[in-house]
């Protein structure tokens, strides 16, 4: 049906799928499609994949598209459109991501890193609606970030700002995997929170997890510590009260140099929920310079699965503006 | 003498003095004037000698006087120009100083959190002027910071960006006078300097410094500390290395949010010279994301005692340029 909106095809190219929406200029999302990444099928196969999403989503418009945007994990460099490294998909060093859709397709695009888009989607139409300056953190296997200033991404010299959650809070702490020492990621990712949960059994604690951590067939997870948090489980209480006080630390030093107005935080370990929020705002309060802490907000991401594809394509529009 | 030249009167506003500046559009400084503060002759008698400084400026300028501009310790509101507290001079919160002297002179003004006024000052014509992108630290009593972007100050959302001083490097480390736990301030700042060396010499470290350090007439400061270093001292060395170290940790948080093209490094302490800079930069270079320290310039500040002036000058130049 054709209709007068205007339209972006939007990718979120993720280690394990790619999803794809047709979504307009106001953010709604007129049709999904989806595809497994394959990356250990190699660089090729995968920009097939893309293609052939895209062009699933192509058929299902009968109106205008206006261009195609794309989030994609980095390093990558903005303004050429070069993916410089992924870590988790081999043999994609400096592949001109970017040129490759636009050459294929005859569309404008734009190709951003995948947390920068999702900050900016959050920025556009959720959490951060209503302000002008946020920070993102994405807490999953990582901890992803994005900076939104005068409701842009902020990108630095090297398209390469953002990196938040390799801020330090421990200068002689855990090993990050970024080759870093004392970044939250270490504490606040996944791996880390479990990595904390494991120590706190190893040298003794109690926790209803025990025996499934003890089982070779059970992985804990900051999910299964999370769910044992909610049934009153000391243990998991606690690790998620460090949890939250260490990203409070960290989030410190991000206020006391950006003063945002609003701090976002999405991702699986975000919905934890009220208990990692609320050690968070406390010691964010206790830390930050005056009067910073008083009016900020640090909220819940309003997206599940749809950061990816909504921020990449608020990016393709951002970009348009730009260079109209 | 009348030239064709349009002039600033510029003030900066300290604990201990105020300097005084006829600065022209280009940043060359026609005049200088100075008053001591002091502050505790109570607010009255501060802006009465505030007033007499401008005067004298006024009074050495044939010229057009395009406005005020004045940089002051913080917490402040930019865009009311309102001094909001002023840890070393009791009885100026809430004082619409911007307004006081606006109202006086009948000239437009404008109030600058001090350091953030140093950045631009170094952004416009010092070690930043080639650089869009640059972060700024002063480091003497305390740490101030300023964050340039665009060429710009960013100011946050209650004028309250920059506080790069107080960036955690260690969130159960020591006690800052912000109130906070392991701010780089706490470390590098004078005071943390001098305690963690004579931390090392009560715990038996040996020094050139010992025997002054003892005495009751001598107090050791970080310019002692890097005078014994270039003699050779090995504790002082040690000192200077580890400052380094720590900001270049706290460095690192900033470089990986921000990612700026360059880091500028002002007051006494960052005169300390190569040694510190060395282990700054070694620091950063291992720590950071790549690609942001690749191209990363972390440099001394080209002024030394003008970049108050030559700051708050460009502060009133931006104002105006905002609001024609």
């Amino acid at each position: 049906m054709k209709t007068d909106k205007k339209f972006v095809i939007a990718v979120d190219l993720g280690g394990t799928n790619i999803k794809f929406g047709l979504i307009d200029t106001g953010g709604g999302i007129h049709y999904r499609a989806r595809r497994e990444t394959a990356a250990d099928r190699g660089k090729e196969e995968v920009i097939a994949r893309i293609f052939s999403g895209i062009e699933e989503c192509q058929k299902a418009c009968d109106d205008s598209i206006l261009g195609i945007g794309i989030g994609s994990p980095g390093p990558l460099d903005v303004h050429t459109g070069v993916i410089i490294q992924t870590p988790n998909m081999p043999g994609w060093e400096n592949t001109p991501l970017r040129g490759i859709i636009e050459q294929k397709f005859g569309l404008p695009a734009f190709l951003e890193n995948d947390a920068n888009a999702a900050a900016r989607g959050e920025s556009w139409i959720g959490a951060g609606k209503e302000v002008d300056d946020m920070l993102q953190l994405t807490l999953g296997t990582g901890i992803g970030g994005g900076v939104i200033l005068n409701n842009r991404i902020w990108h630095g010299f090297q398209s390469g700002a953002g990196e938040l959650g390799h801020t330090i809070i421990d200068y002689n702490g855990r090993v990050c995997g970024c080759g870093n020492r004392g970044c939250i990621e270490a504490y606040a990712a996944a791996g880390g929170i479990v990595a904390r949960f494991e120590e706190r059994i190893a040298a003794g604690a109690e926790s209803l997890l025990v025996g499934k951590c003890r089982s070779p067939k059970i992985e804990i997870t900051p999910k299964l510590i999370s769910e044992a948090a909610s049934e009153g489980d000391r243990t998991a209480i606690e690790i998620i009260e460090e949890t939250g006080r260490m990203l409070g630390a960290a989030i410190t030093s991000m206020v006391n140099a950006f003063n945002p107005q609003m701090v976002v935080l999405s991702g699986g370990i975000a919905r934890t929920g009220e208990l990692l929020f609320r050690h968070i705002r406390e010691e964010v309060g206790k830390r930050a310079m005056y009067p910073l802490a008083e009016e900020l907000l640090i909220v819940p991401s309003k997206f599940e699965d749809d950061t990816g594809i909504i921020g990449a394509a608020r990016c393709l529009l951002d970009f348009l503006e730009e260079n109209k």
